[in-house]
């Protein structure tokens, strides 16, 4: 699944998400499908001269008021005049899991609302809808001019609160976002419509959403039913909306001209050799590995019984999800070509700025500088990682923990001198996570808190400092056993209290986690401004040097590495060929009962069981493309150049992993679930042909 | 811990086990104490030069009959003419814990025996006491001349087969292994005096003997009475053994010259770059994260209740050893520096090679045909890894199967004709290995089957015939819950049935095991004869070349890659700078009582708190050399000029791990346990005076 992983406020979307263009631009053949095109920048005259259409002014703006963001990592659109969104089963999941218990587990059983009275608030679910994108990259630059490293940093947070707190002026159905391209090269202000009244309407059962589970995922032929249904409401009721797109049950034809709509997270494609020489590394010596122990520990905490199974299926989803990325994108790595042709590309762009004085005296040697910060970037990552980002602390409680304790310290400060996660245009995503009712399992939180702990003391060895006043004479599992016993930041209530109470409300707080946040605080503040200023501030200043370089080097426009903003990228429907073998473009109905064991996870629901003899068999199920895309394009609309809906993207192939650092338009391949069989389940297998009315544009029930 | 890795008799020692020298030599400061040299071929020059001391033939004579290999992947000595041997505590271990259960944990509560009587035979440890090395350079080199991959690998297995059981004479009491040395540039018989009845004499208690547990493994300062007492018996009796060294309680001094007799198991300092790149990556996408994984399914395993946690133990323990090792590797193999050195060195060589007709004309470019080699390797090693290695079947009951069913198949066929671990002369090892009396613990057997399971339908593809074959319409965990409950070869006497019945009770056996064996033998053995033609005898033939050449260029002796055999390395009693910080050489038995928490793995048994007071605070506990050790030389006496035993080898410090391949003099460390210590605990803590006095050649009991 394509979707961008959800961190903690400070690193939202820096992490499982990985590609890169500039560098590679000129040994691309020309017209490839590559690309992940701004709104305001698109490849016209490729699109003519490929496919005799490029979009208008009035198609963008209709798709771009159609299309939302989740702000959790994932992408949907607008599908009915009354606020109706469709997106991927897997991007609704951790709401349909937090809306499940002991009792009704509706992430196993499915949901479908068949009143409006029946949709069920989802408790953290946020949408954006793109209004407005302004270019302020004069304005930033006039900020940042001249200032190297915590100045830099500093500089650049401060104009980040004062652009967006002008932007957002006390709307809370406002959010604004600073957004970097290029790396540096250029800023944008993007003001998005927020949505956090979501409800669900329909779930399939997570068995036919994700039949094939973690063997096929990432995989081809499919046949997936990842879909779900959300509706956003305004003051209590649903969302009117002017923009929506339409279902077009017959979908995409061979080699029918499709785009992709949506939101991808990260992509490193114009990063240096050095800098893709850390990721490898970094990869493979701590983010894989870890993310494999703690795998292994939840595919055994799971064997615990029916509750222990599903109170950790959707955490150990997403992470088997992210190690298989991982693993995909090391073996992109691991390609001696793909160092060959990075190597090459860079000497020859160094050799091109050397050629040209003018040229070279504007950008200087961004390439050197980038290296140096990289040897810096290997000693930090691991304390910034444990610390700052809060691997040590695997735990909600946590996470809840510091938020309360930051926010009391950076509420009370002017709003541009704050730690950027908490300028005030961004306070509403905090509330709203800390009023949050989602269910939080102590059991599961223990095991996971236990285990991270002895991590941070494997991490920073037994006799550092903070570790030693972190875990004191105690083992880690009786360690989190005690402190998970004795905290009361499960209760949303209570999260509230310590919120709107203030530093007065924390100081008087006994709470093991609000003194354990207390405790790491100092440490973790320092690791994280030491990295961004010795490590991300070099790299983003350089980065626009380069940027410069190679806009001279290639005269001609590009796309920026994926920033999870709206995005659209086109392509065809078509097959590739594995190990000289084709694979067809389709796949169709009958397929998945063929594929069906009746074990986990090719276990096909009663309700598919029994439908069997009403189903098409030739009915279209997935299929794939060559549109360009990466995690965080889940639940993007696929549509065709009448910005109808042809299929919902929701995964990639295994050599899309790849595409985190190159696009290969034989082999890179988009998955999504035909409009067809979405029509044809709805009304055959969850007999709820009103919702398939409604996103066909029939009158409402 | 420096311990090899125990595996599959067709993979044993290959795996946790990683080295370089003969391209790096020329590079490195004359005199470093580099160097894993065989008993034939010492540095003597140097050695006198610097410390005005070198071995003679009865010196080396001596130390080598004193010496014991154990067979499982560590090293040892005779200290006592009635055959005690010294070794690590965690080289016994799994004796230890084979003697254990539910009601006695001689793991936890440690094992003495006050008599000849108590003594307790191991189930399955066996030791080597090497007697004679054979030059058979020139008769393989005649069976393998002109052929390639596949025949090159038959001729050598033949001539393998032929050799060992000429050297072994129908003697049970024998074993003979060919080693290859330079990677196939030279080829030597040893031949060992086998012991199969050795008996467990004392343990310590496992909280002390491995005090500080993951955290502190391959750390200094230390505090670790890492040793365990075991004896050989021949006939019923003790072994009367005439060269056995004697504990000098004083140990060594600071700078002084310190010899380490043992048996490193594995480097890889002589591989070309490509064979690097390959290791490197294999290390990143398979084998780390494969371990990490499983490292946190037994973590989560053993949280299941103290009887979870008592029968996983061990094997956690190993494994994260493992995970330690490899992990150290990849970051050795992260340093760009020692990619620049490599890649100098080899075009150095290279440049050489082509300057000199003569020899170009006798070596011609091995390192193109090694590097195409590793294409293949990449292509091969995951399905070998799975179905060859065993790691799709993570149990002892199929490692028991898989040796019955080819058992039974092997030999009916002649000698040289077999597959290598089930020539003549291996078959001693395998009967002791099928008769073995550990136990087997169905519930965790059961745990990690269904797991690999998994892995293997992960690593090779849902769609794959075999992983189709294999797993059927079942999930794995319930495959593997009913092949555990019905299968009977945890039981020794069904096992040796099953082995003496041959072929005939094979084929009537229904066991579940012996099914599955058999169900995947075929592909199994394509797999590995594949990888053994296409990679790994290009890989020896070309080596091969490659030490001729590199021979040619240096002009001086070197010593081979580590083959766990007997080597001897030099060095002395040393600190070294950490982060600009002096790390003393030498630990004191005060230090252990302040690093105590109580908490595992800081907690200290009742036995050590109670004799505190009687104890010498200021007795040295353990202490690090400059000795260039690796993975196998856990248990090597370290010894002084004399050939008197100051130090036992138990583990190497951070920096030791990259030392499979290179040596770095200024950081590489071994970590040893002082022999003052012991004979103060023995006293003191555990009552032991008669085993200190058996240990100091005072009269016996």
């Amino acid at each position: 699944m394509v979707r961008a992983s959800p961190y903690l406020p400070e690193t939202a979307l820096r992490r499982a998400m990985t590609m890169t263009l500039l560098l590679c631009a000129a040994a691309l053949p020309a017209l490839a499908a590559e690309g992940m095109w701004t709104l305001d920048n698109l490849p016209t005259a490729a699109l003519r001269q490929r496919y005799g259409f490029a979009p208008d002014a009035a198609w963008v703006d209709k798709v771009m008021q159609a299309s939302v963001r989740l702000a959790g990592g994932c992408s949907g659109s607008f599908v009915s005049a009354e606020g109706l969104v469709m997106t991927n089963h897997h991007c609704a999941a951790p709401c349909i899991d937090q809306l499940s218990s002991a009792q009704v587990d509706r992430s196993a059983a499915g949901f479908l609302a068949r009143t409006r009275d029946e949709e069920l608030r989802c408790p953290e679910i946020e949408l954006n809808r793109l209004e407005q994108i302004v270019d302020v990259t004069d304005r930033v630059r006039q900020a940042t001019a001249g200032r190297d490293g915590t100045a830099f940093q500093a500089a650049l947070d401060a104009v980040r609160a004062d652009l967006t707190r002008a932007c957002k002026k006390d709307d809370a159905a406002t959010r604004c976002d600073l957004v970097t391209l290029y790396h540096g090269g250029q800023y944008r202000l993007y003001r998005y419509h927020r949505f956090d009244d979501v409800r669900l309407v329909w779930a399939p059962e997570s068995d036919i959403a994700n039949f094939g589970g973690d063997p096929d995922n990432f995989n081809f032929p499919r046949y997936d039913l990842d879909v779900s249904m959300l509706r956003a409401y305004e003051h209590g009721r649903p969302a009117v909306v002017r923009d929506f797109l339409r279902l077009k049950p017959a979908g995409a034809q061979p080699g029918e001209l499709t785009f992709v709509l949506g939101h991808p997270g990260h992509t490193d494609r114009q990063l240096t050799v050095a800098q893709l020489e850390t990721l490898r590394d970094r990869l493979a010596v701590e983010t894989l590995p870890r993310g494999s122990e703690l795998r292994g520990l939840l595919i055994q905490y799971g064997r615990g019984g029916a509750e222990p199974l599903r109170t950790s299926l959707n955490d150990l989803f997403y992470l088997e999800n992210s190690v298989k990325v991982w693993r995909g994108q090391l073996q992109a790595l691991s390609e001696p070509s793909f160092w060959a042709a990075r190597r090459e590309a860079e000497q020859r762009l160094v050799a091109f700025v050397a050629s040209r004085p003018e040229l070279k005296a504007q950008v200087g040697d961004p390439w050197s500088a980038i290296a140096v910060a990289q040897q810096r970037a290997r000693e930090l990552w691991r304390p910034y990682r444990l610390l700052s980002r809060g691997d040590a602390f695997a735990t909600s409680y946590f996470r809840y923990a510091r938020l309360l304790v930051r926010g009391a310290a950076e509420r009370a400060k002017p709003d541009a001198e704050r730690l950027r996660e908490f300028a005030e245009a961004g306070l509403p995503e905090q509330e709203q996570l800390l009023a949050s009712s989602a269910p939080v399992y102590p059991a599961l939180e223990a095991a996971k808190l236990g285990w991270s702990l002895s991590k941070l003391r494997e991490g920073l060895g037994a006799d550092d400092a903070l570790v030693r006043r972190v875990l004191g004479k105690e083992a880690p599992d009786a360690l989190a056993a005690r402190w998970v016993t004795a905290t009361r930041l499960g209760e949303p209530a209570e999260r509230m209290r310590l919120w709107r109470g203030g530093q007065a409300a924390i100081d008087a707080s006994n709470d093991p986690f609000i003194r354990l946040a207390i405790e790491v605080d100092a440490a973790s503040r320092e690791i994280r401004s030491r990295y961004e200023s010795e490590v991300e501030a070099v790299e983003q200043k350089n980065s626009e040097r380069i940027a410069a370089a190679s806009f001279a080097q290639t005269g001609t426009g590009a796309y920026p590495d994926a920033t999870f903003t709206l995005r659209l990228s086109y392509g065809e429907v078509r097959g590739w060929n594995e190990r000289g073998m084709p694979v067809p473009p389709y796949t169709e109905v009958a397929g998945v009962f063929a594929r069906a064991t009746g074990a986990d996870p090719f276990r096909l629901p009663p309700s598919w069981l029994a439908a069997e003899p009403r189903l098409d068999p030739r009915q279209r199920f997935n299929f794939v493309t060559t549109n360009d895309i990466i995690g965080g394009n889940s639940g993007s609309p696929m549509i065709d150049r009448h910005a109808d809906i042809v299929g919902l993207v929701f995964d990639g192939n295994l050599a899309s992993l790849g595409g985190s650092y190159a696009y290969d338009e034989s082999v890179n391949r988009a998955v999504a679930v035909h409009p067809g069989v979405l029509v044809e389940a709805l009304r055959k297998v969850y007999d709820a042909g009103f919702l398939a009315d409604e996103l066909l544009g029939r009158p409402a029930r």
